[in-house]
């Protein structure tokens, strides 16, 4: 490999590196929340996610002494030091009592709160399932059987969602309501492709566009018969949200922002293609390994030094017995059709730092790769035949292991061209 | 559906025309030559290919009572009424007896051309196998039987590409042995993604990498015993190509152009992605959606009104029991993805207008077709997993028909936003 090969893949870390401190919910808090805060008597914290420990200890930090009382939901294990607010660890994802009894001292902390206060809620990846509040006489043990029903019917996850959301007392802006007349700022961690507000965490605090109406339908459609009562969700144009703010803190959007920036800081004309990139892995590959060759090619779309940055989050159908992720398989199938392009490297790499059942964040090919697993007698055609993405990029070199980062933004694919 | 999306949708066909003119064997040639032909005694004219006797027509128009003789191998019904260069239908996919003679000839009259003439070589898809002229003893029947046993073991096309080379007499850059010293002018009508010179039509004019070594290394790898001499082909190098000039006067990256060109006339920000996309129709055109959401959503990777083109072949893995082809499945998974995007078109077709076995050249999806198909009762996802595009593009009336266009550069692909 030569030095100028190596420098390219060592940027193409940096960048994957600006990417994943931009999606840090620490960090992302710290960068995206200016609030005044003088005009309030009381300041309250409450939320729900995996990754709300981290997003807590930065509100603590911006507001020292501000806080009246605070309490999150947050996957087990996934804590914090906090001083001020509480933390539960429940289950997810399956949702157990722990979570219930969060998300009642949640939804009364919301609800205690008056017109000259602010309630500060965060939200991350897991939400939905760390903030089970079934509306009585409704149980979580019903609500799961439900949920669990509708998708054996077949249901797609948006008839799934708007059930959800009327069988619940805090999703599709409930929590907002209670939090009413409150001023309310929810600081959004969004896992969820494209970002949309009512989808991510079932929407707790965003405006409801559907009705009981439409979730009886769609219980009627699949011949769900049940007697319970449905909550009614607050609607777009409700009062509330006048009071109501939505901001996502973090994103694949903002973390390919940031990969962008990095690239272009290192001198690459850079180019964002998406960022919500989906599809079987290893053919979404092939198009960012074509774009390659069209740059070395033509400079085409992107002039070299060339940058390609581009998110979302591709699946792998398993047909092998092999061990791997989606970004592995990406880099591997990429591997294969860059194999003998000149200072070439493209890499696939997942936020959370832990791609499918693996250790590995994602891996990194270059032109040189396929020559090299030759060298040691490897067959890339047939690791990726068998799934077994993993192995063939440890036998490489070119697994790159970052540790559970503590957020997930979904993947951040590259392409990089001397 | 709106004024202003059968704009758009007007807007992708006259793009999707500039891009067929841009292939057109007639056409691209007019376009691309500029000959000097007075230092010249004698022009011939030679060839093989299905687009070779409209390119001919060309050259007759440019040089008229100029050519002292020509004859070109085409198949069986891609004539073109010619007043000088004589036409041999022939024989294709499977060479035959009438390839073999036309091949002879066109072989005599490059090799009886003298130093002071000029020899106009017209080589399109389909070269390879309309102008057979096996080395002697070999006969055309035991050539056959090598190319048939080498790809049933297995071979890579490259392997089986160099075998070609050394047991023919006109392939591998031999054509242009026989008409040197005369000077040689080669018009390519590339259907080769990445317009591999060599590899297009096994690159009968062109220097060959390959030996009679590695010829004879691939037959002992795969245990097909010959005991036939080889051909050595010329290599780089050799003083035969200083009098020789290979000039792709079509190619799908030329037609890409075209389609950017015409797009840009018509006010779009325009962006070429790739000229070699390959990988499963459906799975490319997710990435193409994703793309066509981006520009929505953040006017990245163009600005609006922003137009995306790419060129390329993708595959369709039969699963189904349906009809249609490639672009058609492309446009289907497309409509998928962008159902409900505003003002957003996505257009596949193939430049030959022939698109799989259908007689149509492609399809149109737009934000609307997922509705105007569930209004008609039809599920996009069932025919998508039917492999079954033409017929629900039928009944949306979202068909591209041009009928044959005679020629082939592969497949053009269109992401329009107003």
């Amino acid at each position: 490999m030569t030095a100028s090969l190596r420098g390219l893949r060592r940027q193409a870390l940096r960048i994957f590196q600006a990417a994943l401190k931009a999606a840090d919910p620490y960090e992302a808090v710290l960068r995206h929340v200016h609030l005044d805060v003088k005009p309030y008597r009381n300041i309250f914290v409450i939320g729900a996610g995996k990754a709300t420990a981290q997003m807590a200890r930065a509100i603590e930090r911006l507001l020292p002494g501000r806080i009246t009382e605070g309490e999150i939901n947050v996957k087990d294990g996934h804590t914090a030091r906090l001083r001020r607010i509480r933390i539960n660890e429940c289950g997810h994802p399956v949702p157990d009592a722990r979570g219930v009894g969060g998300a009642r001292r949640i939804a009364q902390i919301a609800s205690h709160a008056g017109p000259d206060d602010l309630v500060i809620c965060l939200i991350s990846g897991g939400a939905s399932a760390l903030l089970p509040l079934p509306a009585p006489p409704m149980t979580l043990a019903v609500k799961q059987k439900t949920t669990r029903l509708l998708l054996h019917c077949g249901a797609s996850i948006h008839e799934v969602n708007c059930v959800r959301k009327h069988i619940s007392r805090i999703k599709g802006g409930q929590l907002a309501r209670l939090a009413y007349p409150a001023t309310l700022a929810t600081l959004i961690l969004s896992d969820v492709i494209g970002d949309d507000l009512d989808v991510i965490g079932s929407g707790p605090t965003v405006a409801d566009r559907s009705s009981i109406a439409d979730a009886r339908a769609i219980l009627d459609k699949y011949g769900i018969r049940t007697k319970l009562p449905l909550e009614e969700t607050p609607k777009p144009g409700d009062k509330i949200f006048e009071k109501t703010r939505n901001v996502v803190v973090g994103s694949n959007a903002l973390a390919v922002n940031a990969a962008a920036l990095e690239a272009r800081r290192l001198g690459f004309h850079t180019l964002v293609l998406s960022t919500s990139v989906v599809g079987e892995a290893r053919e979404v590959a092939r198009v960012h390994a074509a774009i390659a060759r069209e740059i070395q090619a033509s400079r085409r779309p992107v002039p070299r030094p060339g940058c390609v940055v581009s998110g979302g989050e591709t699946t792998v159908t398993v047909r092998g017995k092999g061990f791997g992720g989606r970004n592995q398989e990406f880099a591997l199938a990429a591997a294969i059709d860059i194999a003998g392009l000149r200072d070439a490297v493209i890499f696939s790499g997942g936020t959370d730092g832990t791609d499918g059942p693996t250790d590995a964040a994602g891996a990194i090919a270059d032109g040189t790769t396929l020559a090299r697993a030759q060298n040691l007698g490897l067959d890339a055609a047939t690791f990726l035949r068998n799934n077994d993405s993993y192995h063939f990029f440890e036998a490489t070199g070119d697994l790159i292991k970052t540790g559970p980062t503590g957020t997930n933004v979904a993947d951040i694919q590259l392409i990089l061209l001397k």
